[in-house]
């Protein structure tokens, strides 16, 4: 049925993160037991086909502990405790549990654990929103401590190839230094910008483009999540924050006193950040190329683009669609790669669509 | 050929914006002439059959300046000082252009002045990137100064509809107020966390995921044109700076101090915040869903997927596609209308798609 090496995974907390690798645990055909404090999820969960609800004399191989930070140092002591399973934890802070499960466990006990961490999640949560796919090329960071035992290692690695995802090793701190970088910083950013939108005056907010969508759209997600997710991560955030705040000084002098060359400065930096991100599944940069159409807004007529470029033999690597439904057309844009782009736009023209460069 | 009281219409400067407004007159069969310090703008948003190129003789009734910034005056007051044409302009700012052009020219020329400005943009720049469909929707806020005659007001009004965006009238102070919350605060606090990406190791980059993304795409927007724009708003934005660095420095004490509650309190300000955006169209915001579809990778099989949804009479207002092209199968989210999507999703079911809720 399987010819993954991982014998039968217990997944302890039924959210998000953790019914999703249990469907991708199952999708690829290994048995997965479900725990969780809440019996409700358990059941929602298991009838989602992510598993069966563990049993007292089930005996897991690898454990994957999915609970929220307060709890995780508590539900990974647990685990090793339990049994001889190896066992991993996908919280988004790594060096503190790391810290308190070495306080509580023996030597034996503190080799069978490593440490992972998904970078994919959702403003939704609860194992409704969960999907097989959820991390699909996403990268999955596996932070091994000096004492983990190789074949724990390995199990993490299994499990995080299983779920499509693409492995970054790491020590602890190292991660936790990564994600208050990538992660908590544009958080805090998020807040922030958010924060001074609430109370603003309607017809003020009546101004609001898809600029300031994007940058608060995360600003959305759960606070007391957060909190424990900053909580375990303080030192790092703190200084980043801080640098933030040095940064943003300058820029505030730059601004007031017209200083065209600080501003220049500060304002290119931003633009040499975004192309420091790396190609959105770990690889190089391919280069993309948008082109756009303008659909009718009828059922069928998005149908109708697709069938054409499906015909026309262009694979299509990301659409968005922005129109408002009270108006007859909406412009489509097209993201496909551009070598292919040239030859796309001209056929679709030839069949009679609207496009635009 | 048009409904439109709308005369011959005159754009100055065919960047992005200019040569999209251009475009949007045409197909409401409305008389454009371009004009640009660049012949050769001219000459491709011609081409793209933005109009032809303004003649000695021409006498349009609306002129429409869509120039950087720094020329904006200048470009205004050539207008109003070379005809009897009501102008306007679609700068970001409207304070300090009024403020010149109020001190070069007679009250009958500021009489025929009215600032306006689409909120609509693109990290892209040039003619080539121009649509008529750039402002389909989006909020265009109107800024008439205390002697602006009705008939310009009218005429810009025209304007806004055939480009079928939403009016929004505001005084310009107002309005440099508004944006400094809804698009500069924004974009400096993308341009900051960018800042903070150049120069970090690969490996911790490595680990960035979709929100980090999001929240610094338009800090790659181009530095000459923001160096401007902030320069033109510096009052504005400084105070709002200010607010920002007051909240951050509570949120480095809370962070350091582990206060949850102050914690607390600042995310849960930022989801307040999120919900104070209103709706993409400047509506009520409807109620949507997203639903999930498993779709294999290749040409056909998106078409397949929208043809069904077509053929089950469900409107899908976004897509989003989350793939790697080098695996078999991707996620594609849909959203459509809250009270579609169960009988979208069991409809999808009952044709074989895998869905994922």
């Amino acid at each position: 049925m399987t010819d993954s090496p991982l014998g039968l995974v217990e997944i302890v907390g039924t959210g998000l993160v953790g019914t999703s690798i249990a469907l991708a645990c199952r999708r690829a055909g290994i048995d997965v037991v479900l725990s969780d404090l809440s019996a409700e999820h358990v059941r929602t969960a298991s009838g989602l086909g992510a598993g069966r609800p563990k049993q007292a004399d089930d005996r897991p191989v690898l454990v994957v502990v999915a609970v929220p930070p307060d709890h995780l140092a508590d539900a990974i002591v647990a685990a090793l405790q339990d049994g001889d399973a190896f066992v991993t934890d996908v919280g988004s802070i790594k060096s503190r549990p790391l810290r308190d499960v070495t306080e509580r466990v023996d030597a034996a006990q503190l080799g069978r654990y490593v440490g992972s961490h998904p970078m994919a999640g959702s403003e939704r949560s609860g194992p409704l929103a969960a999907s097989a796919a959820l991390f699909d090329g996403r990268p999955w960071a596996i932070t091994p401590h000096a004492t983990s035992a190789p074949g724990a290692i390995a199990a993490v690695g299994e499990l995080v190839a299983l779920c499509g995802a693409v492995a970054t090793t790491l020590s602890p701190d190292e991660h936790d230094l990564a994600v208050a970088r990538t992660s908590h910083l544009p958080h805090l950013a998020a807040v922030l910008v958010a924060g001074r939108l609430a109370g603003a005056p309607a017809e003020h907010l009546a101004l609001s483009g898809q600029g300031v969508r994007d940058v608060t759209r995360i600003a959305a997600s759960d606070p007391a999540l957060w909190q424990q997710i900053l909580g375990a991560n303080a030192g790092a955030v703190t200084d980043l924050l801080g640098e933030l705040r040095d940064q943003l000084d300058d820029l505030i002098a730059a601004v007031r006193d017209d200083e065209r060359e600080v501003l220049h400065r500060i304002l290119s930096a931003g633009v040499t950040g975004t192309r420091a991100i790396p190609g959105k599944h770990g690889g190089p940069v391919r280069p993309m190329r948008s082109i756009f159409v303008s659909v009718p807004d009828n059922p069928g007529e998005l149908a109708r683009l697709f069938g054409d470029a499906g015909e026309i033999g262009v694979n299509i690597e990301d659409v968005h669609i922005d129109h408002d439904p009270g108006r007859p057309v909406g412009l489509t844009e097209l993201v496909v790669e551009e070598s292919r782009a040239e030859h796309l736009l001209s056929a679709l023209e030839s069949r009679g669509w609207s496009t635009h460069r």
